[in-house]
């Protein structure tokens, strides 16, 4: 049978304890030389991996390590730190039978290599500003960075949140979550994302740099680092980023790929033979291939070294590495991948790597090796203190900006510069009075910046003070995207998670969402505060037809936890929309903008989107409506229409913007009942979009006016009619609720 | 300011009317030679685009067209024919004042070869088994394959629906529409899907080919054709699927990419300046570049042949145009992308090019020469029902099974291999369930295939039968999608709309239709029966924590179009949403299934599951019972077990599995009222998900028991008490509404 074989195949094809993987290989320092793959030079045997390889290896790597570089460390005690890294992965996921040993098996080398020899930060303060960052992309082996942490000595990663990982209420889940654990940058796990997310913070860093260093005082410089694993290669929102990452010349993005030939499903082989290398250069990268990635540390480090000699490009790092190195029976397997070893294996591991502690000890060398990082991580961080101190001495207006942006305090008055809007003033699209709002509010918010993927013009996103965010003009903040809206989404999660008051925004259609909603969903987890900027929103936007026209996205935003769905339906509640999508910093807004015109209405206002539903006109008394009518964006001003004829005959009509459902549910109760009395059953929604969800607002008596269908193709006003979104539709189902 | 200057640029930087490009320049017959920017020998002058141009083409072209190929026809007239494709979009998109006229002018060239020299089709049946088919990804560029439907012969664009275009109730939508537009393969539009949907295509003939052609009777064998821009190209989607279409080797699909430098935000230097021809080489594609696509027809025909003949990799033709080529104000700028010309440029356009006719007009002399494609369809059809019959005759099971596929007609008894469960069957969980009835089905359906997006083993997706679908075993069935979702939900699309009786499965964790959404919802739109087994489906999944454990899922899908998303509870329900999914043809069907074990339900079964939602267990009489129970999936047991203490109490209980919403709305009113009581409010709900949208089940007065935040990292069990999906809380919430 074909799927056994090539399972049988996948294990036996590549070995680690081949002699030739032992040596320690040069790294080719100007990019790929061969394109031959590693695993034509393993014989296809199979014995213990890594068995014995400690001890021969040490030597060479000693050997060339005083040759390349300055770290004079015994390289015994980095292979004794490599392992306490490899272990503390393994006794996690055993203790919890439960995660992902293989990849920190295999990538703690390059990970050693990382916290303790490369990256700054500061354990005690994890979100010192010019920190290094790391993404682990590749993020079901998060024990490789929670073992770090822990050597590194956060806080949040103590030996007692390693013995609880994947447990209840601990700091060590089963995937890296910035929002559980100081010291992880991002959430990572779907893949791809992670490197996306890199790419906006190499992103944040490039623009930041440029708006702000000054030739006396480099007062942001720091790298972007990130593990991806070939899962995240086949993802199409990572070549989407790394596409833009060469556009705009990250150079100080410096990702490494974990080529460990092994995926879930088995060898990559069975899927996923392309050529990574050419791939990347292909895309503007600087490709170093190390061969050995498993106990070839100068290869690593040399490798670190060319990468941030190339300023002008980012840096992929291919490292070939074995999944799960160090277990005799099943390193270089998919079994290793995602479960446990179990004891037995454990215990071999153990023999075969001479790793004789309890599981979860760290030997004393080791911890005092790794304490360093403490007042190092202090050393560093009150350099910059001082440095940034002397910045704002003579840099007053920038160092306010920057503090901003550092610390996420918005600018006092800053919701001044929102504009304000009369039933008098012209009539607009949602999406024009947008970019009104997201001009204004660039005048005074130091960190907003983002874009289009390719739909400037269309949705109306551009700075017109500023010019494009570019590989040679990274000070500026309009951010091109191209048609990459998934990039577009996990990108902007990056920028968002740089730095507390970046405030990034990005735009598409907003049927488009569906292209990006692993990334929209990462913003609302990882509290995000991205501002999506979805225009065209409806059927209203006409010919384009029903591959375009937005049906099931407001209820589908609508259900997902810790974002907001904001359907401003005039000026005011545009600009109502963007004070609370700037506000909500650690929550996520998603504005639903028309591509039509439509009025200014009486009695919208900013404080009523606050409110996510409010009263905009009403002739009853006492509360007690004889119908209220409730509509979101441009059908706000058709129940507006049929108000004001129902109320010519006589009857009392209330009319309810519902602009954000989820702001409207974390109101009062009493609020709550004087926009919608619980005694008043008669009530009836209009929203051009799916009437699933409506029947928590109209209750089982009150009738939804929407479209369970797919849309048309055919001029805007043609499709209303046909859809029966029309103000005598609504006349008359009020009439019928009503019993009139 | 920047953003205007690049525009500006972009405007200026190419301009087809440079003497260069003139010239009739020879492919490169072994893929690039060189990598230099088209754009870099272009004068950065700009003068009316193409104005004189077919002149002096005409006998360059001619004289190298007797060099290279059999084709005799007169240039003068190919001239006239590609015009008459420009103008017939150009008119349309002016009447309609809406579409993009920039495309089809530049790619009318190319397109005129396809549809009158290469393709093989027939208009009088565009459902011919053996054509050629051709997706135009870049979907918004739809009146260059209306235009080409129309001259070609199908009756379904004749000149009132080319003047209908965009139109109400038109057989000419915005983007192309299979389900609207005979001789439309798959919906497009929405960028990368359709290269995505061309790969499925190409699967699926080298597919059958290989299970179906006999040494002496090659009853399969045709070419997929797609045009693609630089959207396309941007879009992770794509990048994804050719990647699996240069892993799999399709040589018989052939890509023409529109290399216009134009996007809709400008040049596409300001967001795409990666080497397309370079990506495409690294993911194993033979890459051709024709420089001159304006009017280099030999270049083209040549290209074509040479694509062909390389039969073990697919092949990308870079064909560098002049969006809206022959638009003496226009071409070459994104002003022609994606708006109609306006009159004075359509007349200018028209003198430009030579064109005097009246709009909609299509020379006699032109007509004529199209005329031969209805008798030469008729003939190849007619030469193929004869090689059929033979085929029939000699093959008999073979053409049995092929029939069934080419028909989509469902072998006799099929569902009597569908697996059946008692109460004493054992616990399972209904991903392993799944396969069984996966494996059942595979046997007796011939067109059944697909596979995991490298989840094959957690998925259970795996036919036993069957080997892997590869370059050299491409008769099996097991395909492996690596972790590229998106793109296998589209291949899945294309495969499903390859044939009627192929019927396509994928699977991968249920979160993660959110990075395959939008190939999700142009299966509901398009009418591709696609098969989403969809495992992990809830908080039930356990350790991976929030990224990975669906909450909005069901509720985003329920609210979907023509869509059915079915959450079985255990063995005959799974095996109830496998009827159901298969027979759905024209709908796609998602199965929500557990990772963790689930007993066999007594009172479940597959009928219950066709009709949506039904009564497994009640101890009530006269439709009047105290409270009805509402639950899906693996918290159906949860209901079931309160029903039984309840009971106990002396309670009336009613247990309703609410498998389909959407099977369930379709039923009849008495049968609802038999499941649903009207009378009876008092109503619990309980589902690892959102409670977003079961209001509409339990009505104001029920309680939906379910999970309005992100999940967490524990195991599955603790994570059900944390979250309150309990026995305790459904007893509880039984006894709150029903005021006992």
């Amino acid at each position: 049978m074909q799927v056994t074989s090539l399972l049988a195949r996948s294990t036996s094809l590549r070995s680690s304890n081949n002699p030739s993987s032992d040596r320690v290989s040069l790294p080719s320092f100007s990019g790929l030389r061969s394109n031959s793959s590693v695993s034509s030079s393993f014989k296809p045997t199979r014995v213990s991996a890594g068995a014995g390889l400690p001890h021969r290896v040490r030597s060479a790597v000693r050997a060339s390590a005083v040759e390349t570089l300055d770290k004079t460390t015994d390289v015994s005690l980095i292979e004794k730190s490599v392992n306490a890294i490899r272990f503390l992965a393994i006794d996690a996921v055993e203790k919890a039978n439960s995660g992902h040993p293989g990849l920190p098996m295999g990538c703690a080398p390059m990970g050693h290599i990382l916290y303790d020899e490369v990256m700054r930060y500061n354990p005690k303060n994890p979100k010192w500003f010019n920190r290094d960052r790391f993404v682990l992309s590749a993020g079901h082996g998060c024990m490789l960075q929670y073992a770090l942490l822990h050597l590194a000595g956060y806080d949040s990663v103590k030996e007692e949140d390693l013995k609880e990982f994947r447990q209840w209420g601990s700091k060590t889940p089963g995937h890296p979550e910035n929002f559980e654990t100081p010291g992880i940058e991002v959430t990572t796990g779907p893949l791809g994302q992670g490197i996306a997310n890199a790419v906006g913070l190499a992103l944040a860093e490039k623009h930041l740099a440029a708006r702000f260093n000054k030739p006396d005082n480099e007062i942001i410089d720091h790298y972007t680092y990130a593990i991806l694993g070939d899962g995240c290669q086949m993802e199409g929102v990572a070549n989407e980023a790394c596409s833009l990452a060469g556009h705009w010349g990250l150079g100080k993005l410096i990702a490494f790929y974990d080529d460990n030939h092994i995926s879930i499903d088995g060898d990559t082989e069975i899927a996923f033979t392309e050529s990574v290398e050419k791939r990347f250069e292909a895309l503007g990268w600087h490709v170093i291939w190390v061969k050995n990635g498993n106990t070839g540390y100068d290869d690593i480090r040399a490798a670190i070294k060319e990468a941030k000699a190339v300023k002008d490009k980012p840096t992929l790092i291919k490292v070939t590495t074995t999944i799960g190195y160090g277990s005799p029976n099943k390193a270089n397997s998919y079994s290793v991948h995602g479960s446990a070893l179990g004891a037995n294996e454990v215990d071999a591991t153990r023999k075969n790597l001479g790793w004789p502690h309890e599981p979860f000890h760290v030997p004393e060398d080791i911890k005092k090796h790794w304490s360093r990082h403490i007042p190092e991580g202090a050393t560093l961080e009150g350099q910059w203190n001082a440095k940034f101190a002397e910045y704002e001495k003579k840099y007053k207006e920038d160092a306010a900006q920057l503090k901003s942006i550092i610390t996420g305090e918005l600018p006092a008055g800053w919701e001044k510069a929102l504009p304000t809007y009369t039933p008098e003033s012209p009539a607009d699209a949602t999406r024009n009075l947008s970019q009104q709002n997201l001009n204004a509010l660039a005048q005074v918010l130091p960190g907003l910046l983002g874009g289009s993927a390719d739909l400037a013009s269309s949705n109306m996103t551009l700075l017109k003070m500023f010019g494009n965010f570019q590989k040679d003009t990274p000070e500026e903040r309009n951010v091109r995207f191209g048609v990459r809206e998934h990039g577009m989404g996990a990108i902007c999660n990056g920028i968002a998670l740089h730095s507390p008051g970046l405030i990034p925004y990005c735009a598409t259609f907003f049927v488009f969402t569906d292209y990006m909603r692993g990334a929209i969903r990462l913003s609302a987890l990882s509290e995000a505060g991205v501002i999506y900027v979805m225009t065209h929103d409806s059927i209203g936007l006409g010919e384009d037809g029903p591959t375009h026209q937005p049906i099931e996205h407001l209820a589908s935003f609508r259900a997902m936890p810790n974002i907001l769905m904001l359907r401003p339906a005039d000026g005011n509640e545009t600009a109502g929309s963007y004070k609370v999508a700037v506000l909500n910093r650690k929550r996520p807004s998603i504005l639903a903008l028309s591509r039509q015109k439509l009025p200014q209405l009486p009695g919208t206002s900013i404080e009523g989107v606050e409110k996510g539903g409010y009263t905009i006109s009403d002739n009853s008394s006492g509360n007690k409506p004889d119908v209220i009518l409730i509509g979101t964006g441009s059908e706000l001003e058709i129940a507006a229409k049929a108000a004001a004829d129902l109320r010519k005959e006589g009857k009392a009509v209330r009319v309810v913007s519902l602009v954000s459902w989820e702001l409207f549910d974390e109101q009062s109760d009493a609020y709550k009942e004087s926009v919608l009395p619980a005694a008043v059953s008669a009530r009836v929604s209009i929203e051009a979009g799916t009437t699933f969800g409506w029947e928590k607002i109209i209750g089982s008596k009150g009738k939804a006016i929407g479209i369970d269908r797919f849309g048309a193709s055919a001029p805007a006003g043609r499709l209303y009619k046909e859809f029966g979104l029309t103000k005598e539709a609504v006349i008359a189902a009020a009439k019928e609720v009503s019993s009139w």
